[in-house]
């Protein structure tokens, strides 16, 4: 397994009159993707901020490649980029889980402030789930 | 004028499959009702809290009697129900713009607490308020 | 067991200002734990819509008795109210799975509409799984 | 004037735990900045679907420059990127009013779509409103 999945479906509440999925709520699923990622190396997000460190989202980009539906199970896949210094950046796939059909592609940078708000490089506890994701992923 | 009366306009965001809003977007029509209605009262609920008081919903009510369309301007009527004490009790009634149609009623109940998450009494600047809004409704 | 439980995790979205959820989102809760109570008794809500019966929120109703917070595990109770005629009543029970907090309680009422939008009584395969909910409930 | 202006007002329901608005959330502010915009050149994307066009959103980015704030009212700029064929993209900029501090910038790419769901070239009314927003933007 190279990256992180995990499962969501699709309720009323996150489509819209088109019929489908509203493109604003897909980045909610991406926030559960880079939860349940950071989890899954034994670092849940709660606990980063709890040590002081904040990761608010400085860019968010998504792609939509086909239309989630009501009731639709998705499996969002999320992979550290390895590659980025100074930032956190994730990306990811969402698939629906029926008929494996590739419903959007996106990443979301995060930037690394302290407690007071000031930009600081990626402290090592972040450092070393990074690592271990790069390893994970070789 | 005896109640309060700002409007908003429905968005995709804000409907469902149905073709209809979503039926927990009604609650964000409240909040904006009772913004509005404390900001004409000369008391925006920012001021509220910076001044130490929190008015963290206790209990919410919807009775949805037509349904909000994707792109309907709806009317959102405020009033404070001036007879309970140790609370702050908002009324609300929602119309289409357009054609007067109810749409919705409802209710939210707010306990008042202090910055440590105590329970207390509304402070005379809010009883000033509901006190201002029982004489214009007279 | 008397009740249908699902879980659902509290995520960034789901929170507001005052470091909780937001209101509004417990309704969102509400749906997901009306969308499984049906599937768990064989009859997702999607095949409900399929036969051409729909049924849009009526009314609903929440009481908050504690926070739910960021990254808190939601163990949503369904249960129908097995007494209504006419119309279908779901009621709600919230708790925060690590300490048994009891978070939210609240209803929703539905309406039976056929394809047209007329109001209909609700049908036998509606009937048939509060018959089985209620035998489940003895 | 070179772009379209609209405001929108930051409620709770728009914010997080992080004490601002969630980044998921601009993107129904780049919805309203798009409706606004089209409605100003007296064509409301609802009458666009009334004629059988729909334009979903195939791409959406955002970059975050500074936070959005509970009550912050915040001034939505949206134009048309008029060099485009074969879709129709719009750019955003999202300014806090009080201070005129630059908050959001982005862009959606949107695919346009006959009632079948086929791709098909912006008919000639979207065409019209593309031009005469390039004329003013002269």
């Amino acid at each position: 397994m190279l990256e992180h999945q995990t499962t969501t479906r699709v309720i009323y509440g996150d489509t819209d009159n088109m019929g489908q999925a509203y493109y604003g709520n897909y980045f909610r699923w991406f926030e559960i993707g880079r939860n349940e990622m950071f989890r899954s190396q034994g670092l849940a997000y709660k606990s980063v901020e709890e040590r002081g460190i904040y990761l608010p989202v400085a860019e968010a980009h998504c792609k939509y490649h086909a239309a989630a539906q009501y009731d639709d199970v998705l499996v969002i896949e999320t992979r550290l980029d390895t590659q980025v210094r100074g930032a956190v950046r994730f990306e990811y796939k969402i698939f629906r889980e029926s008929d494996h059909t590739l419903i959007a592609t996106g990443y979301t940078k995060h930037a690394c402030l302290n407690g007071d708000g000031k930009v600081v490089r990626p402290p090592d506890f972040i450092k070393a789930v990074i690592e271990r994701h790069r390893n994970a992923l070789r």
